[in-house]
Parts: structure tokens; C-alpha cells; sequence
């Protein structure tokens, strides 16, 4: 058996480790058009910044430990040119000499990644126009970044521009981010990714949102002067394009090999393309979305890795499948953590897919112990069954655990019922008798089950909401401190006393600050006979909303 | 209806805010011996040590509280003497007055909680033996350890001992640890918390295994004297005796409802006891073990939470039923974590369930990442269908989260090979792109696949496991700093140039640092006509091993 596989990082590299420890007859050749093979693509923007300080690190198995250990036939420098589907072959050339020569395959793992995607913007070919997807991208920005430059314009607010933005901070440069869409960090719910804003402004970067750059002039001097669609311009010493990534599927596609309309190579569960002796895995492919079933293109290391070991897998006829992506990601930014996991609600609407939604705020351990902080929590959930279709966490310590629990019930296509039922890590550094996790599954159960029935911050804000009664079920001092327009004060303590002065013939609205006294209200309310809804999230979702309609 | 509760605290007053929700009729009576309901009976060993400084934290939901805000009919140093089911009432005993009186009930729920086992040795009743499980306890312990003490002694090493000796190191006191175990923290495997023994050493802790008190005895001064089993005896200025609770079911026992070998109420999944009419949640109860199906009674906080939730539930006709108990556990030990879920080894052992086990000793985080410490996960499952039975984790960081992905797993019915497959929070400050979960579920399912045959430390330590040719596959220098007596080192880079030099009439076992070298020097032998396995966990399990049979 000859393998010979186009890429040799996250996906290519651990198709290769597989399949020899799978067959150890097997001919594997990696064919890596970069200098290295199995670099940590996830470590660059740290290293940039200096926290991660030798570049050695980041070669997490260099080409020796492959040939030796693996018995792999790696080959740097050399790309992959054609894919000859009827000769079996592909040609290669050899860019450290320039040779061309073809290398014959029974099976083609095709691992070739993504690649940032570069618009035609007049200008984006100057040399202080910088991309980050490599090790020689990687020496350019720590090049650059220690040069003593003092102003830095990073355009597009993904994972990756916000971690350089996090790393040229880092090195004492100004950033000025510019995103088109109203939000940082799209993936998530715009609502969720607020506080991340908020903080980013704290730390001195400037956020520039529903913009974007229309052109790049080098400027006298050493500068370099972006120009943006609103008119505006700003003047950087560089620029770093990161709005998102391209699957690299030139050579699938002019081997008329299915792709799909993202470019991404179009696989079956067992990660074979339309040509059965040709795979794909990692970041080229287009795979399924485990929770809506729906063709998606999601680059992310994780997947890129265990699709790389299920093409190796069946090529040694083992049975494993690849379930899907459900984009189960994380962001760390300036020690704030966004973490997210299935389907955004936005995802939900585009997909016209039925949906409730819940917010619980609690905090990520025991209150009464040191250190607790506050977390934000959204789940997204099948409003009949209760099955869950995704969650979103942003907060400063235990996000990612929150995530890891709910993408695993996932997985296991759990409800939010299981939630409440979850048995979970107690100690009061740790969590809290009752999760955050039970927390979001009580509520969303409780919503399910009619005991409260839940309204969201844009219902009380839209035009024809205004016949609601807008109940405010927090202490008086809460109150005077800020509350939603045309809101009514009772405390919670004192409901009981006051139910005669509620209208009998309006819908009524609770709030309290994070949802739970909004609850307590509903219940006391309805059960008195008044139609009460609790506002999810409450005062505190309420001041995300507002701050994003500014 | 109405509803009494006896005891405020976890269960209690979980059922009874739950079952005001319900209902805003209902008269709900909550009868507490103690100051105080709902305080955080967690959180008192970090007051005495001064990581909580206030004393009000720790009142979690004040008598004000529950009155004003649920409605609730709390009334605290109100002692049940007596269930008279036949007359469906309690008796009370008012601790304040004195006064006696009877409380009717609908419904009663008994949640009465654990007390601290305290067996009848000479002196424990000494001021100066101390226990740990409420306000005035720790309001004594809190006195003593801020009184400028010098040395005291914690006879049991469990949850609350630990934390106790954490929290007294904290105030400057000298602390020894007496167990009668041949580990700390029983519930782990032994092998598992080896770490955490030598960390508490290192923070100058003396632990005593398999050792008991067998008398308290005030010694001239100030002073406590404890004699040990073995002969010796310990001085002190003060001792504190964990060694277990015990439900506080003596109210069931004398009302002839059904309790367990143990001293457990017996529930059904409604949590009702024998009597459909009394309820009992909590540590007082004896529920079934979510994995095993068997008995158990496991004192948590969580479980003790939403079993009252449950009671509740099912007094208004509410379908919830509880699961049965995981044994979720985590506990902080200067700085360190031990998390587990599930069925332990030796608990495996001793229900005679057939189960398999692996060892990874993964980095939390990216090694390339700053502050990747190292973590020991253990996986225990079912050797048939992989069906996951327990997990044990012990490191630094990340430990609780990698127990809650698999606690959830559990609640799933998941397999090892649902784990290869996880989809979990990948960046490099949080984790891996194939993580610590991910490793366990590729190793274990590589295990019941037949590609790696595993061995234990324990097989290689055995008298009968002479015959095996040891193979030492780490490199020279690691092989010269220490390795498994008999060994033969052949580095795995070299491995396949070394084959003829290697027995092939004689089982090897490979092994290196961790288990991974050692797979695929497995892998390598087994393809070439080699009686391979692969030692699990590696020296790094040995050298706990060997550690442990010191
Ligand atoms: C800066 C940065 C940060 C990231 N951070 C995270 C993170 O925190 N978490 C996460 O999950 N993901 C992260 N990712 C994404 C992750 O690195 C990718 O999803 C993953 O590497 C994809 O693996 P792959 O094998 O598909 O492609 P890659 O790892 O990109 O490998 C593809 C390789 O193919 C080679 N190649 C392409 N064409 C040819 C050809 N014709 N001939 C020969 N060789 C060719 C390329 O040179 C490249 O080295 C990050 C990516 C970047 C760039
Ligand atoms: C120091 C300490 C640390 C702990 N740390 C953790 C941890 O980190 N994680 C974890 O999960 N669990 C921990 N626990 C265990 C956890 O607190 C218990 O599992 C939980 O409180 C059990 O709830 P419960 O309602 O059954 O009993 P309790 O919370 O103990 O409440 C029972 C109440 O009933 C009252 N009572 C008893 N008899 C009568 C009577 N006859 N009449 C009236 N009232 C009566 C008692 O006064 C008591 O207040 C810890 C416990 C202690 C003591
Ligand atoms: C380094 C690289 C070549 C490794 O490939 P790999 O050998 O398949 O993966 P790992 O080193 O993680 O090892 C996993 C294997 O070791 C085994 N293993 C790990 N720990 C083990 C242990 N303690 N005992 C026994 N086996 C163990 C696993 O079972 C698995 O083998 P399997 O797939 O045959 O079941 C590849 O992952 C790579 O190139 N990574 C860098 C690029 C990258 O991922 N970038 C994106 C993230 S920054
Ligand atoms: C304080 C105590 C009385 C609280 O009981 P509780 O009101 O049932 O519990 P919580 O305060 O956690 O609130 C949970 C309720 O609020 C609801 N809730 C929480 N956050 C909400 C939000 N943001 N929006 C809407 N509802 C919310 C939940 O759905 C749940 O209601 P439900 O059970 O009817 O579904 C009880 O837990 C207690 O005594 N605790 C201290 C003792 C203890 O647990 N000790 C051991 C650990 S230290």
C-alpha cells in the first residue's frame, strides 16, 4: 500500500502517524510545501507576542522525530502541483530546486488546510501588509513587532485577529481593530460577545465595527496609511488581514474532484471524496454539521486532527466514522475567555430551525469563596423536545469547562432535562452545588414545562411590546440605580402585599437582575392569576441589549 | 397541603423553596436544630483557615430570606424528637424555650443530613477533640486556630480533613494527618493520589497511613496527647477527628420506616421512603449508585440539592425522578486538585465487575504553551463494550474539567470510543487539539480493539510476570536516569534495526515515559510477528507504583 498525503500539519500529519502505526509495510510519503511539517499553527500569534519565546516550540514534531519514529517519507519544500486522477499520480516540485517529478499513489490523502483569504483591496500586496497562517508569516510579524513600531490596524475580528491583537499589544504596539460586521468575533451571538468588546476597550484597543479597508497606500516615511470604506483612514506602521480563511482546494478542483460552493472538498463520514481512493481531512474539507446536518466549513485544529486518523483508519478498512463538526471553539482574550459550542442562535434563524433560547449569569464558583467571577451562559435548545443545539459561554475563568460539558451532551444529543440532572464537580473553588450547567437546565426546563414562560429582551423592547407591564422585581436601591424605561418597582420581598396595584387585564414582564427573582416573581404571579413572563437574563442581558443599539 | 421539613440546609431548603415555586398555597414548615438554615456547610474549613474572612458569606439564604422571599415558615433551633406517622405529625422541641409541641403534616420531608462519626475512643469528648460540620463548630475551630496554636492533629484523611489541614497550615499551625488507610482520600485508587500525598509533605504535612487514635488525653498545660495504635502518640494543642459521617436517621429508625445496612433511608427515585407520605433527601438518605445500581450512600452537596428539588417535585405530582448518585467528588489540596466520577477501581473490584483501565499522563494545555503542567487521568471501563464506568484525574490545572466531560459521558451511557470522538474547547492556553479526554478514549479503545494489548504496573511487578522481556523504549539518557529493574533499552527510534536482537519465543512488554512510546513500539513488535503489549501509563505509572509499595 502507497499513501502519499498533500500536507503534512495537523490533519496530513496525523493521517500519516495512524496509518504507520496501522500498517507498518505501508509506503507513506508527506508532501509539505512549507519548510516544516507539524508546526503548532495555534501557537503563532503567541509567539509573536513573546509568550511563547522559542521558535523551537513550535515545531511540535519535526521532520527527524517523523522519519524516525514514524518511518515517514516526509519531503519539505515540496508542493503538489497536479493531481493525475487516471495515472494514480501526483506531480510535485521540489521548491528548493526547482525539480518537477511524479509520485505515484494507491491512496491520496489530501491535507492541504486553508489559506487567508486576501480580497483584491488596492495595496494588499505591500510588504507591511501581513497575513498569519505559517511560520515564515510567524518570523515576518515577530520581526516586526520587536522592531519598535508603535501602531498596529488589524482588519477583520475573528479567533485569529483577536489573538494578534491580544499579542501586539503584548509588545507595547496601538491596535486599532476594523470588522464589517457589527460584532467582534462572529461565531457567537453579538449579545454574548459584548463583554469581550467592552474589555478590549479597557485594555486600549480600539474597535471599529460595520467598517472595513478599501485600501492600503504605503505612506511617505515608513507608514502605511489604511484607507477605510467610511472615509476615514488611519495610519499604522503595518496592517494584518485576518477576515477569514479559504479551503486550499485548487488542486481538487482542477482534478474535477466535488467541491462545495465554499471551495470546501466535499466528503463522505469516512472522509473520502467523490474519487474513492482520494481523501480529504482538515480545514479543505466541507463536512456535515453534527447538529444541523447542513455541508460546513469550520477550521479548527481538533477536527482537522481526528479526521486526519479516520482517513487513515479506513484505508486500513477499519469501520470509524466521522460524526460531523459541531464547532466546539474557544477564545482566550486578554483573560477573558468566549467559548461556544453547536449552533449560534443566528446559525438557528438562518436555518430556519425552531429554537428557545435561555441566559443564566452566574458566577463560575461559590460566591462565598474568593475570587468568584461572573459568567454568562446561553442555551439554545429544540423548543419541544428540549434536545440541545448549542451553547456560548464568555467570562474569565471556568468558560471552557461550561462548554466542554455541553458540547459532550451534545454528542450524546442530550436535553436539557439531562442538564438539571448533571452531576457535576462540587467544591466551592470549583463550582457551585448547582452548576451553572444545572442552572441553565433548570430554567430552560422550567421554560419547557410553562412554569415560566420566558420573554427576551428585544420582545420588551420592540414597538409592540409597549402594551406589556414592565415589572421591576428588584430592591428599591437596584432600581434607582437603572432600569428599563417605563418599569414599575416592586421587590420581590414585598410582591405578595402589592399583587392589587397589578393589572389584572395586561401581560406582565418581570425582571430582576440576572433572571432568578424574575422567576420567583413569575411564579407567584401567575399562580395569582396574572398572565406573568419573566424576562431571561433579566437587567443584566437588558444592558447588553442596550449597549449594542447605541 | 402541608409540608414539614426537618432540616434547613442543602436538602431541606432546596425542597422547600422548590416546593413554594410549586405552590404559593401550600404551608411549608421548615424545623432546623440548628442557628442557621442554608449556610455553607462547604466553606467552613476555608473560614477557619481565613480564605473566607466574613462569617455572614457563608450564610447562604438568611431565616429573612426564605421568610420574605419564599414564604417559608422557618423556624430554627427547633428540634423533630419524634415522626408519629400513625397521627402524621412531628414532635418538636424548641431548644431556645424548651417548649414541646406537635407539628401536623401532609407530607414530610426528612433532611436531616450526616454527623460526623465519632467512635467511642477514651478522651474524644475532650473541648479539645474538635469536629467539623456547622457554624458552631467551626465558630470553636475558627477560635482555636486563630488563638496562636502551634500543632494540631486531624485524625482521617478524607475531604474535610484535607481541607482542614490545608486551612490550619494556612493560620501557621504544624499539622499531622493520622489515617487508617494505606492511602489519603479513600475514595481515590491509591495509586492515583500519590501526588497529592507528596505534595501535602512538601508543604510540610505529616501523613500517617494505616495508622489510628485510640485515645485523646488533656495533658498537663495546655496540651492533647493522642495515642496512636501503633504505640505511639502524637502531641498537640488540639485534634480534629474526620473519619466519615454518618446519616442522622435515628428519627426513621424509631418511626419504623426502612433504612439500609448502612443507616441510610431507603428512597425510591421520588425520593419517598417506605412511607409514601415521608420524603427523605440528602446525606441521611441511601440511594442507588448511578454505575453500579447498587446501594450507596455518598454525602454531597449536589446530589443532597437536587434530591430536594425531586421531593418536591413529586409531592405536586411532578414527574422528576432522581438517577441514582455518580460519586462526582472533587477537593483542593494546596493548590492541587483530585477529581473522580464514577466507580473507582477497587469499588469495581470489590462488586466483581469486570472492567479494563487505562493511564494517560497528558500536559493540561499545550506544551508549547506557557504553564502546561502535567495531569494523570485514569479511565475505568467496561472490557466488552466500552461503556465508561469511572474516571479519576489528579494535577494542577484543568482537572475538574476533564471529570465533568467524562461525569457527563457517564450520565450518557458513553464508551471509550464516544470520547475519540469528543469535540472539546481547543486553543492552546485551555487544552489540546486532540485532548487529555480525547488521548484517554483513542488509548483505551486502542486497548479493546487489540491493537496495543496493555499491561499494568502491577503485572510487571508480579512474581508470576517473570518470563516477560522488559523493553525500555525512551532514550539513553532517559533510560540511564533510573528505569524498571531487567530492562532493556532499545530506544523506539532504533527499534526496528534492533528486531533480531529481541526474543520472539517470549512476551514483551514495552514501555516508556507515559504509554506512548511504548504503543508504538507495540504497534511495531505486533506487525512484525512479536507477543508485544504496551505497559500502561508507562514509568510514570511505575514509579507511583513503586513509590506506593514503599
Ligand atoms: C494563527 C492561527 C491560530 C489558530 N488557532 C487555533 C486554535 O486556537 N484552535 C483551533 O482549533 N484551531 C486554530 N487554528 C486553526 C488550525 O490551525 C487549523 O484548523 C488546522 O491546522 C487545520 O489543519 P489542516 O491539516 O487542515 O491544515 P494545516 O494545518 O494548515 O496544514 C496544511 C498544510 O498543507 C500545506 N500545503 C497546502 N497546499 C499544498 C500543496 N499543494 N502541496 C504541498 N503542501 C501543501 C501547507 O503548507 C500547510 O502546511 C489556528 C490557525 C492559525 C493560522
Ligand atoms: C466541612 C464540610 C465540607 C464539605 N464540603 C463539600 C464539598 O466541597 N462538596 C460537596 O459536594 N459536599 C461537601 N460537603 C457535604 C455537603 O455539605 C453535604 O452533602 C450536604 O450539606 C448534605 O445536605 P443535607 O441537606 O442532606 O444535610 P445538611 O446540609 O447537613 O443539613 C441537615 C440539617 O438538618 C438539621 N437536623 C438534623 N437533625 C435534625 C432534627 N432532628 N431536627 C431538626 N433539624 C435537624 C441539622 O442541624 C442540619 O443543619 C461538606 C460538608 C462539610 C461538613
Ligand atoms: C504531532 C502529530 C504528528 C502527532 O500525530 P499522532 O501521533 O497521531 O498524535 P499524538 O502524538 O497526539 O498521539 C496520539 C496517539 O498516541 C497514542 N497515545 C497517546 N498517549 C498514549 C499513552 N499514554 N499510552 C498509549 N498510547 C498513547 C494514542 O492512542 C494515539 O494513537 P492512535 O491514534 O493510534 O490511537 C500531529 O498531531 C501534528 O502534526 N500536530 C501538530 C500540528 C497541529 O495539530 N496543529 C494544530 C494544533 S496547534
Ligand atoms: C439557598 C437555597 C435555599 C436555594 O434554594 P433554591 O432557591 O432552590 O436554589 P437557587 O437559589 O440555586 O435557585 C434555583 C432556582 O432558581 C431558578 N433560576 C436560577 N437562575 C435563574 C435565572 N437566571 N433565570 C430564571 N430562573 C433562574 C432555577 O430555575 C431554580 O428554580 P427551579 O428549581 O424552580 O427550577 C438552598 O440551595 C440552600 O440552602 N443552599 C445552601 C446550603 C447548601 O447547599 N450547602 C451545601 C453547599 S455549600
Amino acid at each position: 500500500m502507497k499513501i502519499v498525503i498533500v500536507g503534512g500539519v495537523a490533519g496530513g500529519a496525523s493521517a500519516a502517524a495512524r496509518a504507520r502505526r496501522l500498517d507498518e509495510t505501508a509506503e507513506i510519503v508527506v508532501l509539505e510545501r512549507g519548510h516544516h511539517p507539524s508546526f503548532a499553527n495555534c501557537g503563532l500569534p503567541y509567539y509573536v507576542g513573546g509568550k511563547i519565546e522559542s521558535r523551537k516550540k513550535l515545531l511540535v514534531a519535526p521532520v527527524e522525530m517523523l522519519r524516525n519514529r514514524h518511518r515517514l517519507d516526509v519531503r519539505v519544500r515540496s508542493q503538489v502541483t497536479k493531481i493525475d486522477r487516471d495515472r494514480k499520480q501526483v506531480h510535485v516540485s521540489n521548491l528548493e530546486t526547482g525539480d518537477q517529478y511524479t509520485e505515484s499513489f494507491d491512496k491520496l490523502i489530501i491535507a492541504t488546510g486553508a489559506s487567508p483569504f486576501r480580497p483584491p483591496i488596492p495595496g494588499i500586496d505591500s510588504s507591511k501588509v501581513l497575513e498569519l497562517r505559517d511560520l515564515t508569516d510567524a518570523d515576518r510579524m515577530h520581526a516586526i513587532a520587536t522592531s519598535g513600531v508603535k501602531r498596529a490596524v488589524i482588519v477583520g475580528a475573528g479567533f485569529i485577529g483577536m489573538e494578534v491583537a491580544e499579542n501586539l499589544v503584548l509588545r507595547g504596539i496601538d491596535v486599532t481593530v476594523v470588522e464589517l460586521a457589527d460584532q467582534i468575533l462572529p461565531p457567537w451571538d453579538r449579545e454574548m460577545i459584548q463583554p469581550i468588546e467592552k474589555h478590549l476597550g479597557e485594555q486600549g484597543v480600539k474597535v471599529l465595527l460595520g467598517e472595513s479597508a478599501i485600501g492600503f497606500q504605503e505612506s511617505a516615511g515608513d507608514g502605511l496609511t489604511i484607507q477605510l470604506k467610511s472615509g476615514q483612514s488611519l495610519d499604522a506602521d503595518f496592517a494584518v488581514v485576518s477576515i477569514g480563511v479559504r479551503p486550499e482546494s485548487q488542486l481538487a478542483v482542477d482534478a474535477d474532484i466535488e467541491c462545495g460552493p465554499g471551495g470546501g472538498i466535499i466528503v463522505n463520514d469516512s472522509m473520502q471524496t467523490s474519487d474513492p481512493n482520494i481523501y480529504a481531512v482538515g480545514d479543505v474539507t466541507q463536512v456535515s454539521c453534527f447538529v444541523s446536518k447542513t455541508p460546513v466549513q469550520i477550521p479548527l485544529a481538533g477536527p482537522a486532527n481526528r479526521q486526519g486518523r479516520i482517513a487513515a483508519d479506513h484505508i486500513f478498512g477499519r469501520s470509524s466514522t466521522y460524526r460531523g463538526t459541531q464547532g466546539t471553539a474557544v477564545v482566550g482574550v486578554f483573560g477573558m475567555t468566549a467559548a461556544m459550542t453547536g449552533l449560534s442562535e443566528k446559525l438557528l434563524q438562518r436555518h430556519d430551525m425552531p429554537y428557545e433560547k435561555i441566559y443564566v449569569h452566574p458566577s463560575d464558583h461559590a460566591g462565598y469563596y474568593p475570587g468568584a467571577q461572573g459568567l454568562t451562559l446561553k442555551l439554545l435548545f429544540d423548543p419541544i423536545d428540549g434536545v440541545i443545539l448549542g451553547a456560548q459561554c464568555v467570562g474569565t475563568n471556568g468558560v471552557d469547562k461550561r462548554i466542554d460539558v455541553i458540547a459532550m451532551a451534545i454528542q450524546a444529543s442530550m436535553t436539557v432535562y439531562d442538564l438539571e440532572e448533571a452531576e457535576l464537580c462540587y467544591a466551592p473553588q470549583y463550582g457551585h452545588a448547582k452548576d451553572p450547567i444545572n442552572m441553565a437546565g433548570f430554567v430552560a426546563s422550567g421554560v419547557l414545562r410553562g412554569d415560566q414562560p420566558v420573554l427576551h429582551v428585544d420582545d420588551i423592547q420592540s414597538k409592540e411590546d409597549s402594551e406589556r407591564f414592565l415589572l421591576d422585581v428588584r430592591s428599591e436601591g437596584e432600581f434607582s440605580d437603572g432600569h428599563i424605561p417605563d418599569a414599575t418597582n416592586i421587590p420581590l420581598e414585598s410582591l405578595r402585599e402589592h399583587l392589587a396595584e397589578l393589572p389584572s387585564d395586561q401581560p406582565i414582564a418581570a425582571y430582576c437582575k440576572v433572571g432568578q427573582r424574575g422567576y420567583v416573581a413569575t411564579r407567584i404571579l401567575r399562580q395569582n392569576g396574572f398572565d406573568a413572563a419573566n424576562v431571561s437574563g433579566g437587567y443584566t442581558s437588558w444592558m447588553r441589549r442596550s449597549l449594542d443599539s447605541e
